[in-house]
């Protein structure tokens, strides 16, 4: 299984007057996560972008359970979920400082071509990246 | 039905270097579409508010179709598809200058009491609010 | 003088915990003041880029009076107080709801070239845009 | 001297379609790296709540040299300048990978009552926390 672990401490700047990190900010969390997964397996971004490809979210699904709040230390797992021709797949759990699942995610990520801005299939460099640990 | 539109005109801090509007910025494009269908209908924050009631949002999935740009004028369609006991939902729909659908997303919204921080009912001027005009 | 008046209302992502508008979000708002202001002389950000123009921000200086909250329709006046050889010189002042100024900004922003990502003179177009008016 | 040092990888949320950190995203990296400067003295943000003391942003300097990029890791020096009656007064600079100097700023940071909301002096215990130090 293709997984990676982080932690992001929140921002003040992140968190809303309820005293939660506002919503959309855990999206930004999980776009951070899967970065750092990728980055673990070779591929950073300034790989995807020499071999031209960028990644776009297609979609993104996420369940809140309980809020976050200011100067936490999040802890995100990120699982890879599926390679598909042209897209990848990931799952995301977020939990707090209390070991308490906080919120899941799912979103689906689409290779794009950096000159035609169309879908291209997965790129050869990372399936081999992938399959290569699997 | 119960159903509002607005324009937001995106900004520059919104834009990743793609050159599309950064995909967490449209969770909170929907988010302020949302709001302005409340305040419509009478229920601006501040009544919330006074009212002892928070919004805090529990699911949120979103399908990313094409990409916004910078200084575009989007439009949201914001629909109220169901009240139930404890949870309001709601859709949306993000179209671009060439009315091209570019983004759709529903949202799950609790009802939370402010002082307790826990799920209530959805409170009765909230329902009346929204029934007149139903 | 060249002058632009906007208007901005806080959104609900921009408020932090102490309920007061984010500083740094200021700082967002006075660029979104100065992109209407060059827009209203004509030159919205497409004629910079067709012209292989980019704005820089050098320097920026804020001075906080008054929170502003959630929900507040702000009122931001931006002045052009200087044309430089290679730089372009605004002064903000924002004011809320109840007419108090509760913040004012000025910006020292360059002029790029895109390609060569180098300083360059301020263009031709852009002097005389704000000539014919002053 | 009071001094501290952070690392912060910039996110691709906080890069613009430059390809370069957007101009307000430095001033949360330098509230980011306040906040570490006061936690490494004992001074964490839950210690000021728990104080009724609230900290708010009154004047920021910032100086622009050059651009910071996507994914890298920015170093920050914080230093405390000087403690007034009422304000606590910062400086910042922020390096990139190759050890250049892309960014200086200044912060004035005024202690606020947390119910009345009005400007107080400095705590003891926030004074007591750097003299230990200097």
């Amino acid at each position: 299984m293709i997984e990676d672990t982080i932690q992001i401490r929140t921002r003040y700047a992140e968190v809303d007057q309820m005293g939660y990190v506002y919503h959309a900010n855990h999206v930004m969390y999980c776009h951070q996560a899967r970065t750092e997964l990728m980055r673990n397996y070779g591929i950073q971004d300034s790989v995807l972008e020499n071999n031209n490809i960028l990644l776009a979210v297609v979609d993104f699904q996420v369940n809140f359970r309980s809020p976050a709040r200011y100067d936490e230390e999040l802890t995100i797992v990120t699982t890879l979920k599926k390679m598909a021709a042209a897209t990848i797949h990931f799952e995301y759990e977020i939990t707090n400082d209390n070991n308490e699942l906080i919120c899941s995610a799912t979103s689906k990520v689409a290779f794009v071509d950096r000159d035609s801005r169309r879908p291209v299939r997965a790129p050869r460099f990372l399936r081999e990246a992938f399959h290569t640990r699997v």
